[in-house]
């Protein structure tokens, strides 16, 4: 579970109990409406201390959800190659992230979420706040189009990481992060920056 | 569960063992390689009974996973409209399975499919030998690219499934199936009809 550090000071329970109330408010109010004041409340803490607990808000949500890449640090370099690049990119990223040992962590997210309404909330919040709407935002998309555009990225990149890690599926459970940026990349990329309803 | 008919003569557990039986050959041996006689086998039952109460290995095969739709009936509908509109209607055929009272058993199984390393091979094998096969069968392919083409085909259709009845990710989960045929259509034509490494 969530690990624990020398300078926590108080009561043991107290960073669990802030997880708790940060799990239920997230999952309630979303990424957005929830405040780190109205979770301190629930956990009957004072806001400072969820602050030195977990740092950022953003910090907060990813314990919660046990995501341990940090998406601010990963969307630059999906970027980073210029706008026609980046649905391989962002395929290649995905991979690198999932295809090594801190991917398991990502697994039991996806295998929770699919069985567990709050997890699931949780898990929309976080694709909505923390992935896609930052590599929608630096696209110069129309605002109009970004919720469906980044909500078919979500399909795509969901089903391949349920065909390649959890169904298992051949060829595309062992394929090479090549084969998959060179088949999935156009898909990714045509969903972000494309025409939408043609070929 | 599985409806029971009038006419199933001896033993009222009969049918669930044939059932249970099914399962655990189909996830264990895989689709093509169980056979009824090895499945009534493991029943302790007669092959004959088998083929009484279920039909076909294919119907059989539905019945453990509890598919109420036959994909043999679905799929030439799929492939009515001639070859460059077989991406629109999967989609289209897809949602109207999943969106009608009969998707609830299909979302079902996804969930359990996620959680279940039996059911997840029961799921494989079925798309593979009952939906995919048959799309590809009928598209003048090149077979060294048709597992491919099929398991991208599955990454895009099991992430539909996933956002839009699992995760409930908006706009996708409310969008009309014009909005989905029009958007991932073009996703599902690239798969199986389109070169395999450009946009």
């Amino acid at each position: 579970m969530a690990r624990r550090t020398g300078r926590r000071p108080g009561n043991p329970d107290t960073r669990e109990a802030i997880l708790a109330a940060a799990r239920a408010t997230f999952a309630e109010r979303g990424f957005d409406a929830a405040s780190i004041r109205a979770i301190a409340a629930a956990a009957g803490v004072d806001p400072a201390l969820v602050h030195h607990y977990f740092g950022t808000k953003e910090e907060l949500f990813r314990a919660t959800v046990s995501i341990p890449v940090d998406p601010a640090e990963l969307v630059p370099g999906v970027l980073a190659g210029g706008r026609d690049e980046v649905g391989e990119r962002l395929v290649r990223t995905f991979l690198a992230v999932w295809d090594s040992p801190v991917g398991t962590a990502a697994v039991a997210l996806l295998r929770s979420a699919v069985s567990n309404q709050w997890t699931a909330r949780l898990l929309r919040e976080f694709l909505v706040t923390q992935v896609l709407r930052r590599v929608v935002d630096q696209l110069d998309l129309d605002p109009a189009e970004v919720p469906l555009r980044g909500a078919l990225v979500a399909t795509q990149i969901a089903g391949l990481a349920m065909m390649r890690y959890v169904i298992r599926l051949e060829p595309v459970a062992t394929a090479s992060p090549d084969t998959l940026a060179a088949t999935i990349g156009p898909t990714i990329q045509r969903y972000l920056t494309g025409p939408l309803d043609a070929g």
